[in-house]
């Protein structure tokens, strides 16, 4: 199963894209897809939609995985976040990919086995179990593999999944 | 100048197509997309993306105007509208329809000449100056109206103008 992990943001998207198979992981790319702050609104989320659109056909994973709606934050982040995201969902839905979503407590309980992980353990986590020689970066990026691979644990239901 | 209103939102997007000439407005159509609360997020961006693009090809506007983000709200709500928000920003483009933002205040300078006009004042403005029989119903689409003809009467300096 090939998964793409998405973690959205207006200036940053981060992206990851697994092989998962017979319990083994392996990272196919991963990466940020950035916009500038000088660029207007509709043109930013049009450059996320063409590049992620680009990553989908390029990758052709099966599933996509998006950090749910994190509410602990300010009403004019989450609208841009809630824009950025929007267009993704979007995109992958034209593409027919089918989306999967997961609480940031749910990738740190189906990647590091608990949901009270720092930063710095699911990335490393992230590393070990994809075999990285370094940590992958930027974080958005290595956010988006933890979320890959949260889905890969556990399908929907990652949050049972104990390391 | 053909305008098209968008008052966006993830259950209701208000939409309102006006033609602006010589100082005279004439409503071409208006209404709203609505999405149902029990389908999953990205096939309610889908209907959302599917219907806006159908008003955009029948009614061919020259652009769109927009209410800017609004953050008088909580992040839960900010998320969701933004998602809408988002998808109607992307769809506008991809039909290359330029797009223009106005705050609330601006559209109610812009439409009833202050902006501590009330929400049935603004109506009834709508109504007056379209020649409307009735208040344009529901309200998200009057809403959309009022911004279509913030635009017209401004172009993108609506807050200086006054009735």
């Amino acid at each position: 199963m090939r998964i793409l992990g998405i973690d959205p943001g207006l200036a940053t998207t981060g992206y990851g894209v697994i092989d998962y198979h017979k319990n083994q992981f392996q990272a196919v790319q991963y990466g940020v897809i950035r916009t500038n702050s000088k660029t207007s609104m509709p043109q930013r989320l049009s450059i996320i939609n063409a590049n992620l659109k680009e990553v989908i056909l390029r990758y052709e994973p099966d599933v996509m995985a998006v950090e749910e709606l994190f509410f602990n934050t300010n009403a004019k982040t989450a609208m841009l976040v809630g824009q950025a995201r929007g267009v993704v969902l979007l995109t992958a839905t034209m593409e027919g990919i089918e989306t999967y979503e997961y609480t940031p407590l749910q990738v740190k309980q189906g990647v590091a086995g608990y949901g009270r992980a720092e930063k710095k353990q699911i990335q490393l986590m992230v590393k070990t179990l994809l075999n990285l020689k370094e940590l992958p970066k930027p974080d958005d990026a290595a956010d988006a593999l933890a979320i890959a691979m949260c889905h890969a644990h556990t399908g929907n239901f990652c949050n049972v999944f104990k390391v």
